[in-house]
């Protein structure tokens, strides 16, 4: 196990079969040294692609995009926003999601300044389950005529449908933690986890 | 003038007499070194001071509490939700607060796990203006009876209430760009700005 792994074993919480809490360490306390070794890790494969902007989605991606952002050099990282500011104006690329730790319908925003068809983009979130979230920065990057070298995640639900809604519009997804399955007895990581190989392994 | 300074003149936008757009490289688009700095520098005063946690609200504070945590040896940090997830269930402290870019109310909420009357909190976010996120967090902070040792902001708008309503909480705020006016024409900074001792002096 890497030391992702390592600390959900010790401090997730599994609540459901398909809910795994990790608001100790990961999107609401957050362990920011754990998170720079995450960014690190999600960097790792990508130095030489030539990425220009790391892409999230507020607000639980953002310290991992900032941790990837500057494991790549110290490129600029945006952030889609869930409810539209008023200082974005109308200049905006736009698509539909759906929380399920929410219950919501939002759409994301990114304003056309900051992503365009020059870009070359790595995506980044802390979890993957349903995919709402990246499939909706997907069609953003889409609407933009950016290039997508992939997504990377730290946790991913392997038993949910993120990965094939992802493969299904071009996006290859690698993940830090692919867990199998889990309940209140354990979890059961991905034995293919690319976080397994040495050029992402965590510390 | 500091980096943070120098980086609003040359990339801010005014757009009008209360609104500054800094989401180039701030709070939407980010530039990660430029909030590196900022974070060292936010948490240069506080190195000795105990500080067991940083404190800031989704989403826009999230990568500045990320690099002040780090600064100050990699404690954790907290970000209060303003929406809550299925995930942090009900022991939560919480607080209503009104947010003018996005002209809604909202209740920022923050699990009871993650922060207790043995924590010594230093509260940070991008910009101050009214001071509505920052005195929520306040109310929270009091509700854990947990001790504040300050607040600091990256901007600060001294021609609008926030430091006036959190000095009358007993929070002390410090600014690294301390804005005393802005117009189209020009932004001038407040004479007396921290940022400008050595001791927060960015690179």
């Amino acid at each position: 196990m890497n030391r992702l792994q390592e600390r959900i074993v010790q401090d997730g919480v599994v609540l459901s079969p398909t809910v795994l809490k990790v608001d100790a360490f990961l999107n609401h306390q957050v362990d920011p040294e754990l998170v720079m070794d995450i960014g690190a890790a999600m960097a790792a494969p990508h130095r030489d692609a030539g990425v220009t902007k790391v892409l999230t989605v507020e607000a639980s991606g953002i310290p991992l995009a900032m941790a990837t952002a500057l494991a790549l050099g110290g490129i600029p990282f945006v952030y889609a926003k869930k409810k539209r500011a008023i200082t974005q104006g109308d200049a905006v690329w736009t698509a539909p999601a759906y929380s399920f730790t929410r219950q919501e319908s939002y759409h994301v925003s990114l304003s056309k300044a900051y992503l365009g068809s020059e870009d070359v983009v790595l995506m980044v979130d802390d979890i993957l389950a349903e995919g709402s979230a990246l499939t909706a920065l997907t069609e953003i990057v889409h609407q933009a005529g950016a290039r997508v070298v992939g997504a990377v995640v730290a946790v991913e639900k392997r038993f949910q449908s993120g990965r094939e809604k992802l493969a299904q519009m071009g996006v290859q997804v690698r993940a830090l933690a692919g867990i199998e399955s889990m309940s209140a007895n354990g979890i059961t990581f991905a034995q293919d986890d690319e976080s397994r190989t040495p050029e992402v392994m965590l510390p």
